[in-house]
């Protein structure tokens, strides 16, 4: 599909808004961020960003295609690892400048790490919490899904200090 | 708090991705998108993103401070319309550069344009589509909460084109 003629123009806030056309918008590295959650549990599985052909790949074949920003390249979920995402809805908010991805995802997990989601850690928050050094993470997930170095074999990690 | 204090430094891709460390890495613009779920139906209700200072405000206070991009400024989740986001529970992703919100939304409600969900609109997708022109989105919620002209009376809309 060519997102020149899927995508429409951006002419008013309220056709943006509360209209039907689709008129997605990208920053000014040509990017939307992409919020992917598991259709059945809820669960927010990762947080990624797609460019016009990745969003139009998407839309095209039912599976989850992003861009990366480290391989600045289109990233075909799960090519590699088999994990693929399958999109069992796909939303656009009100302004269109993110999507949502609601998938069933073969294979049971999308962190690189190897757990079921990338958010397998809990921050602490609110009144009563007094902290004067970095604030201590709590592990959700403790039981990984796969081992990174047999799904990854020599491949660099994306994760940036 | 102090972010200086309460934010670690990131020393190595294992300290951060399986560390205990609150550690989080702000872009060059000194943000981390924020993905906002409501805590019982697990609804995407909105995707924004926070400086040092909004993340902090949030662990501090258990409820969502957000950067307004348009405004250049500390966004208190509600402080005009009521709709304050309570955390329910926070958690930070493998390379800690997004954080994930489940909140409860006091008047239910998180959408400027009135509805619940930012995401109100389906994108249509998968093989079998066929277009040469502009999707056409289909409505997944049909009343608005509340009325926007009543709730920000004479304040700009954020949406930008």
């Amino acid at each position: 599909m060519d997102p020149e003629k899927i995508f429409g123009p951006r002419l008013t806030v309220e056709q943006v808004e509360e209209g039907n056309d689709l008129a997605p918008r990208f920053d000014a590295h040509g990017l939307i961020p992409a919020v992917t959650t598991d259709f059945e549990s809820g669960e927010l599985l990762m947080h990624g960003f797609m460019n016009k052909e990745a969003l139009a790949l998407t839309i095209e074949t039912g599976e989850a295609h992003y861009f990366s920003r480290s391989r600045q390249a289109i990233w075909h979920k799960g090519a590699t690892s088999g994990l693929v995402q399958k999109i069992r809805e796909l939303r656009i908010d009100d302004d269109q400048d993110c999507v949502w991805l609601r998938v069933d995802v073969i294979g049971g997990a999308s962190c690189h790490v190897g757990y079921r989601s990338c958010f397998y850690r809990k921050v602490p928050s609110g009144p009563g919490l007094d902290a004067d050094a970095p604030l201590e993470l709590e592990f959700t997930e403790t039981e990984k899904v796969f081992d990174p170095e047999v799904v990854y074999p020599g491949v660099e990690n994306p994760t940036k200090l």
